[in-house]
This record gives C-alpha cells, structure tokens and sequence, in this order.
C-alpha cells in the first residue's frame, strides 16, 4: 500500500507492506488531514520515523471487528491497557501509550491503519467524510471546556488564527458571550468572525486589551502569543496552553505569581462531544478545507500545508 | 522615629518624621520579620524606595480606632476601595493598590507604620509577638489551601527549604498524609522533617522521583526548582508557583501541554487562617528565628539574613 513516511528528514509516499490486525482494527483509510504537528515532525520534531497522519475518517475492514463496515475516526492515543492511567481509562497519559503517526505507531497518510477497536468510534451518517477528517483537532478545541470552567459571563481570547486557534473560537463561542480571537492575519479573523459572538482582533492592536480577559486561550504556539496572553489576562485569571510550542520560551514568571494567574495545558480532549458538534451543525469546519490532494502526491500536499495562508490540507484515497 | 530605609540600592536607618493616620490606623511595630522580598528590593527589585518590611506586629495607637490599645497583625496590600475588585473584597489585586513596605506605601521596619484599619486583625493572646511576626509568610503558604484542593490521598512535593518552603510543608503537612520536602540543605530539612508525616529528600536524590507527585509547590524561587518540579508532576499534575522569582526563566513549555499540567501562580492568603493555625500550635514557628536584633542595626540584620543558613531574623523596638 502507499504510505506517506518521514524518516529522518526524508519525506516520501512509499510502497509499504498493509499492516495486520495483531488484535487490533484494520482501517482502510478514506481521507486524512494534514495538521500542523505533522509539518513538525517533518521537520525532526519528536524524532518520529514512519507514517505521518492522525486526523482521518476510514472504513473498518477487519471480519471479527463489530464495527466491520462502519465509518470510523478514532482517538489517537493507543495504551498499554493495563497502567494505573489505563485501568481508569486515560490511555492519552499512559507512559507506555502509542500515539497515531506521532509516536511508536504508524499514521494515517496511508491506505490502512491500525488502531485499538476501542479507539474507534462510529461517524454518523450525517456528518460527511470530509468534516470527519476534524473531529481531532476539534475535540482537542473542545476539550478545554473539559479542563476549565467557561461561563457565559466570561471574557474569553482565543490567541492564533490557524486552525487550532479557529476551531477553538468555533467551539468555545458557543460557551460564551463574549469572545475575541486575536491573530495576524485579518483574512483568517473573518473566517473566526462569521460566527455570531466573536470579534477578530489584530495582534498589534491587542495591547489596549490589558488585563482584560478572564480566560485566555493561547493557540499560537509562538513565545509571543504566550507573553501576550500573560499581558491581556486579569488577576486570578487563566491561559490555556492549547499549542505545543518547542524549545524552551522565556516568561514573566514574577507576573505568574503577583497576579496569581493559572496556566493549565492542554492537549487532546474526547471524541464523542466533538462529533456531536459536527452532526448537529454547531461548528462548521467544511469552509477551513484548503485543498484535498491524492495520497500518491502527498509531498506536494505537505509543501502546500506549509505556505502561508493555506488552512487544511486533505489527503484522499 | 527610626526607620529602615532603602533609596536606589543605599540602605540605612534614618531618623524621619512619625507618619500621619490620615485616615488610616497608627501602628506603634513592636517587631518585625526580614523577608527574601526585603532583600530582594533592596537589590533593587521593584524599584521601591522607602521603608522595607511587611511582617510586623503592633499595637493601634490612634484614639479614633475600634482597635486602640489591641495588639494587630496587617494585611500587607491597600486597595483603592472603589474599583470591581476592591468592591468584591480583594484589595490583593486592586490595580491601584498599595503594599506594605513594597510598593507605594512605607514599611513595618520602623516605630510606626499606617495601613487602612480593615487590613488590621487583632492577635489573640495565645499568639507570642514572635509567632504573631510570622503570620503574613504563613498565610501565604497555608493560601496554597485556598487556591487548589488537596486531599489526603495526594502526593504533594514542596521544593525549596527556605523559610517559605518550611512553612509550606508545614502548613500542607495538616491537610496531606504523603508530603516530600526537597531542598538542598540537609540541616533545613531537619527541621522540616520534625513534623509528623513530612520527608525530607536533597535535591540531588529527586531526580528518581520523577512523574511521581500529584501536586508540587515550587518555593525555591529557583528556574532549576521550577524545571525540578516540572519533572516530578505526574500528568495532569499542578505545580503551585509560591516564589516570585524574577528575570524570565526558561521551561519546557511543550511537557506542560503533552502532560497536561497546570501551573497555578500563588502570592498572598488570608490572615484569619494562619492566626488560627498560630493559636492552636497547629503548625510551630518559633524554631525558624535565627536571631532578634534591634531596629537600629538594621543595616546589619539585613547583612545577616542574607548568609545561608539564616532562617529568620526580627527587628525589635
């Protein structure tokens, strides 16, 4: 089967061998996205070798699956199943876990992919296979409300308007009555904006929003995006640090401690509330797809993930 | 009257005028505690000049005050008493505050202070003026209470064996069965370790800890005490940033998102606790004073409190 592979910094679609089951589910994959953690690893981030890909929508094809047939997405963290984290049914922290196309398993920019059958859960019929392909990075938006407590009063910034940071926007404005997504690019802000409570602001007028937010999402993934989310937050209030950011930025941390601000992380939240997002139409997504591209030139698709402007990327079988 | 003063990095003990109430309570100090924030300052962090201190006790003298007479301890921030957050009762965070001996308000290291006589909490007898210096330190550790939950079945780590970390351990140690004190100085943690169900570890045996505590309060003011603590949190574990500590640390900011930790930044508390946690011999203080010197070699004791080893030292009037 065709797979799209990194091994050191080589990137390429190679003829592979289709996995086996061994126990698990064998996915023939139908669409997949490109997200931004797959342009990092491409770039030796994680120091992954193998199939890239973790956003996608397939088909079970495995005989003694219950699902066999069935459209799928799955939750992308596979555990040992039998840690103290597992038994309480949190694979996404099992030091031993998996993780799809990110770490010791290979991904989904691919014909199959296996995955546990317990990671796998049904797509409803109306819910198309090109919104699928979000469920993941929309559940990772939405899990914050998982994480943190978002009242209708609260004054709520989403920070970055890339993908994350407007699927955050999406998902957190029907929690809130007054947001404000705050990025670079005014293109992207009317993308946030064409939904009901959200303002878009540029981030080089942000600084007359000082100390004003109660929550802050911080989805930039830049050391500036942090530092601005610490000026724009009140006393006592809290930034959630949705994207992974490398290396080792600098922070006021005196601020931290005088105004008594919480920093809480956050990585992957749970399918099921995001798909019901999508079935019900409370999140659009369809309008974020850039381009969907074959498989077979899925170097080309990763190049044009990476161009400024560009938003998702689709890869299809 | 005396006091001990700070003008660009120059510190003296001055002769300067009595201050005015002026609407505030007049409060004859009795003693007062050198605080790491004294020294701090008078490196010239925060860029205060004036009267140092913000640990006292004293008596009210002016005649207008429900409080003549009574020996007080003092809330350390003044708010302004108009704005949202001084009208919910949090002067702590009143943008136009002003703080004791800190910012924009002269300090307890002298005869006579004023602060606003709803900062003032009078000592019940049972509490020794020596105890009753220590309640504004420990009711910022004993806050941490206030801010998370803790219960008894959480692993908690306290790094950091000052006298802020001493006093968190033994604050924390009434609320968790399972509390680790690691610090780099085994005489300090000695001391930690004489309260029931604290163990003291050194900081160069932590690192087999790792992923291995559920909450940990960072009191080292330390970036080496922050990343240590970092690598001890299991996931979804919190980190209580107790220490102001300055300058702008590095952190592996990535390991918070993957690891979903929160990072909860901590300052004051509420006195009303620790006068209670004083008055029961709930939590023991005495021991931390190194030495007691009058306000007049001030100078001096600033000298000394700066030596390692030093716990606490008192002016006296």
């Amino acid at each position: 089967m065709k797979a799209l592979r990194i091994s050191g910094d080589e990137l390429s679609v190679q003829e592979i061998a289709k996995p086996l089951a061994e126990g698990e589910s064998l996915v023939r994959v139908v669409k997949s996205g490109i997200c931004n953690t797959d342009l990092e690893i491409a770039r030796g981030y994680a120091g992954f070798n193998g199939t890239l890909g973790h956003e996608f929508v397939g088909v079970v094809e495995n005989a003694n699956s219950l699902l066999i047939g069935k459209r799928v997405v799955g939750e992308i963290n596979a555990g040992c199943g039998k840690c103290d984290r597992c038994v309480r049914g949190d694979a996404r922290h099992c030091p031993e876990r998996t993780v799809l196309g990110i770490h010791g398993r290979d991904g989904a920019h691919a014909e199959f992919l296996r995955l546990p059958e317990v990671n796998l859960i049904e797509v409803p019929k109306s819910v198309s296979d090109e919104s699928a392909v979000f469920v993941e990075p929309l559940a990772a938006a939405f899990g914050i409300t998982e994480q943190i407590q978002i009242g209708p009063e609260d004054k709520v910034a989403v920070i970055g308007d890339g993908k994350l940071g407007i699927l955050c926007s999406r998902s957190l404005s029907l929690t809130t009555h007054d947001l404000t997504h705050i990025g670079k690019h005014r293109k992207k802000l009317d993308l946030t904006e064409k939904y009901g409570n959200v303002t878009g602001v540029l981030a080089d007028d942000a600084s007359a929003l000082q100390k004003s937010f109660d929550i802050i999402i911080e989805a930039s993934g830049s050391e500036s995006g942090f530092n601005t989310a610490l000026n724009l937050l009140k006393p006592r209030g809290k930034m959630v640090l949705k994207s992974t950011f490398h290396g080792s930025p600098r922070w006021d941390a005196a601020r931290v401690v005088v105004d008594e601000i919480t920093i809480v992380g956050s990585r992957c939240g749970r399918f099921a509330p995001a798909l019901e997002l999508l079935s019900t139409n409370a999140v659009e997504v369809k309008d974020l797809i850039t381009d969907e591209i074959p498989l077979s030139r899925g170097v080309e698709a990763m190049k044009l993930a990476a161009e400024p402007g560009v938003m998702k990327v689709l890869l299809s079988n």
